[in-house]
């Protein structure tokens, strides 16, 4: 045998193994579909989302636990990222309304996350059409983090319910917030999105009061991200404190307009070094 | 037991079986990288393009002899997609020259299929910048399917190697070409491209000339394009036939400039009613 016939029927061993891998990776993706099939019956039954951001990041940190050598995470969950979406895809499609001038990169991010299998419907008021709809559990929004339309997001049954990217390499600051029915599933790691309005006519949002504010809340803050000249976020990490306590202190400094929760999700898988 | 607590519970144990069905899954996916990774080795030391269309499209149509209800073949496809994408990724980066004026939809098809782990590099020239290239293992380049490109395409080592889509629901004229190293592994079902260029001082192409080249192929042509006013190409079907042969009898008519196999490549799945 030529080193070069050698070289092609190892080759051809080595395919007939990843065929033989890939009929056992069949059976069990089929049936993944079957039992992902049966936990649709239940949410419809108990008026559920379907998309539910919590429960991904579960499955997302149960990778994140083990040694894919030669793969790292990012490739196995993209991997799951196509499971997961191929089981959503047989619950429903998603109407996902998307802000409009999202750019290149972050809309890769999207469709990255959530396949092509849905309806991709970009929007000026992404937020209106989600608020108009009655069914709430086939439909999310996609806004850019700094976009002006959080200005508009009222504590209720629209809120930030996750973010994109779902693992952070380098910084925290989410690029994307996806919007929807409010979440059912608490996690140990949620983090609760804090929008604090100030009062303009004592002037602009300054360092001081921002710092103050910092001191009332008085606990880890994942990010702080000002949105206007009056308005800012806090992303505060889940602790056993009394949010409700919490919002009546702020309230309580005379600059400030209004404090509300208008999000809750599950912290991303945070990789920075 | 309350009918919400049994509804919390049932969904609790179908969540536990799908993180076992996980556990299994993340098994053999990392098995399945560790002999992909066994396949570079070979592929490196036999001087192998990294990118094997013909490979993967011989995967796809083994997944779709199988039946994977509730999921269907397009989804199953996606999960593939990811799995042989995270495979390549261990071997190498592709660099991926893309054609500058591809449209959003198109642009998708090309992530999806890749997935992101890859250099996209967007050029006026994809076919200039691949050529320029000393290693062509790990380079291909992607064009709209009625690229003007198309024309400077001559038979040699760059050639059309596959095509996207590789699932064909409504059409068999491929969205885009990719171009790449000439790939050695043959199918039972390969499509030749094959450009006829005429001369232009015999007036411009006409359709009494391209039924008259047409006769001469005499067999099945799978799709025919013209590409300008003096060149067309006709993708033909696989079969026992001399194309050397045939390329002399076109090009004995007058008015024929050049005739010119300009790629090969394994048929998209064709699921067209």
């Amino acid at each position: 045998m030529t080193e070069k016939n050698k070289q092609n029927s190892d080759l051809d061993r080595l395919r007939e193994d990843l065929n033989n891998l890939d009929d056992q990776l069949k059976e069990l993706i089929k049936k993944r579909a079957e039992i992902a099939k049966n936990i649709s019956v239940i949410k419809e039954d108990s008026n559920l989302p379907i998309y539910q951001p919590s429960r991904e990041l579960e499955i997302l940190k149960r990778l994140y636990n083990d040694d894919h050598h030669p793969l790292n995470i990012q490739l196995v969950w993209n991997i799951w990222r196509s499971i997961i979406n191929a089981n959503t895809a047989i619950q429903a499609q998603l109407d996902i309304y998307i802000e409009n001038n999202i750019e290149l990169a972050k809309r890769e991010l999207i469709l990255n996350n959530f396949g092509s299998q849905n309806n991709l419907i970009e929007n000026e008021h992404p937020l209106e059409l989600l608020a108009k709809q009655n069914n709430k559990n086939n439909q999310i929004a996609v806004i850019n983090s700094n976009s002006p339309l959080i200005e508009h997001i009222e504590e209720g049954s629209i809120n930030i319910i996750s973010v994109l990217p779902l693992i952070n390499f380098d910084s925290n600051n989410p690029s994307l917030y996806i919007l929807g029915k409010r979440n059912h599933l608490n996690t140990d790691e949620d983090i609760f999105i804090l929008k604090v309005v100030t009062d303009l006519s004592d002037g602009p949002l300054s360092k001081n009061k921002i710092n103050e504010i910092s001191e009332i809340i008085n606990q880890d803050i994942d990010y702080m991200q000002q949105i206007s000249e009056q308005s800012i976020l806090f992303a505060l990490r889940y602790k056993k404190i009394d949010y409700d306590d919490l919002v009546i202190k702020i309230k309580s400094k005379k600059y400030i307009k209004t404090a509300a929760m208008i999000g809750q999700y599950a912290a991303p898988l945070d990789l920075r070094r």
